[in-house]
């Protein structure tokens, strides 16, 4: 394959998928559109969780023991926040806290997300193009038996805990997809569609919610292929089963498959997983090993060849 | 002494004094009016360098040996924003960057200057209130021969190299005392009010420009006392000697007696210093150990006594 490839991606799995991407791609050919859902204003700063961790962990930044952030950090920012009694439950680590404060600073000067993202990805040593969803704030709020909670609220401060009812993405009525995921996706090489095994729900549906995207998505070249993230049944992280038992779905990949309906052209299931109605192909999907991740990656991209 | 002792300081010379003045004033009788003219947004943070330099100071916090900022500090956050390109000439450390996100968006929700460092100043522990001269913002510039400069442009980033032609305070005329201040002059059990010997053009002057500040110095029912802050003609530490020249002074006690003219009503001289006019006294003003620091205090308010 010497076409370019776009992958559709949310936080730490989706990086994993995008990580492996970058060893199956030729140089210049991989874009990522990424979720912004997650985004948040938090002590006045701008805190973008999945570019972040995208950035990190193509970067060779992020620590991978820990699973989110940075290796080598520190804390020090934290440990004095909480000595002036400010809000500690969002951590921030010293060297992270530079994105979220320059991001502020740039877009309050007048700077697009994509513009400064753009930059950090160079600055950091990404590889890729990182292109934010949306330039226009659209902001994932989980309706719980709790109340209506602000993403970050609801998966960082009360760790998932409260039933999720519905999801809905503030803002995005008012969005439109940011100028680098419309060229990437009218690519005249483009040869696949890649949507990482992000949480469907949380990560991938904000991406869907910005107007434009889906039939931008439908209108390209080339297959929109997912991998699909419940091999076997079971969540490799996060809220993922949580949810969908909350919303009523069986943990199956057809639950997915029906998630996706006319919009993937072919799933990538797990070895675990029973066939499914729409093409498929299925490998084992669980990504520990920089190996795994080039080995769903080379899957996720003969899929799309077929 | 059992009276209340108001002590008005600029940064780091008249933390020292302050330090001082806690061993030798009764609980709950010292205030501390301190200079916010070097105060400023950097990065959309808000940065009060001379109230954190007396809160770490008093609180035990400040590192004694590099001179500013913070003991055991630490610097991920710097580094980080090197690599991305951030400004960073003005250095932020870790710890002490929690105190300029905090009062920044505590501003932004409408608390004063004054309620902040009440706030951070309980917290960490400092002992005695500090009060900002004023709850509106006033920019210390200083005009050169290079521009018209912001205070820290002129401060940090060249290092007091322009050559000084004047100093004006912006924002100045719209500033009033802050509540606190108003407070502690009115105090009726008032017995000294201490000029610390802190720069008078950059640090004093910034305080002195707010409307009615002037007043309410003079009205008070206690003496005004200057610490000087030239021992023998030299500067103990940064700029005063250089801009002094620069404004075509002497580098004497004269030219700082002539500078408070009627506002002071006694000067504590060094003992290399010759005599003036005014009424004075005279002790070793160095401050290099606690002992020194509250020796200076203790002659200070015996000056004021008299």
């Amino acid at each position: 394959m010497t076409g370019s490839v776009v992958v559709v991606t949310g936080g730490i799995g989706g990086a994993k998928l995008v990580l492996g991407l970058t060893h199956v791609v030729p140089a210049g050919k991989l874009t990522a559109i990424v979720n912004t859902g997650d985004d948040t204003d938090h002590l006045g700063l701008r805190v973008s969780p999945d570019i972040d961790t995208l950035i990190y962990t193509l970067s060779g930044l992020s620590d991978t023991e820990r699973g989110w952030g940075r290796k080598g950090e520190t804390w020090g920012f934290m440990a004095s926040l909480r000595t002036i009694g400010g809000e500690d439950w969002f951590n921030l680590g010293d060297h992270d806290l530079a994105l979220h404060v320059e991001r502020a600073r740039r877009l309050r000067a007048g700077e697009t997300l994509s513009q400064i993202t753009a930059d950090f990805a160079a600055k950091l040593g990404a590889g890729i193009p990182i292109i934010p969803m949306s330039d226009q704030p659209v902001a994932t709020r989980v309706i719980t038996d709790e109340g209506d909670l602000a993403f970050q609220d609801y998966f960082v401060r009360r760790r998932c805990a409260p039933r999720v009812e519905s999801i809905r993405f503030e803002g995005a009525e008012a969005a439109r997809p940011s100028p680098g995921v419309i060229e990437a996706l009218a690519a005249p090489d483009l040869e696949a569609i890649i949507i990482a095994p992000s949480n469907p729900w949380l990560s991938v549906d904000p991406i869907l919610a910005v107007p434009g995207m889906a039939d931008l998505l439908r209108a390209a070249k080339a297959p929109v292929v997912v991998v699909t993230p419940l091999p076997g049944g079971k969540a490799v992280k996060g809220p993922t089963a949580k949810i969908m038992e909350e919303l009523g779905l069986e943990l199956t990949a057809a639950s997915i498959e029906a998630h996706y309906a006319g919009l993937a052209d072919a799933f990538l299931l797990d070895d675990a997983d029973p066939p499914i109605g729409s093409p498929h192909a299925a490998c084992d999907t669980w990504m520990t090993s920089l190996d795994d991740r080039i080995r769903v990656a080379r899957a996720a991209l003969d899929l799309a060849r077929r």
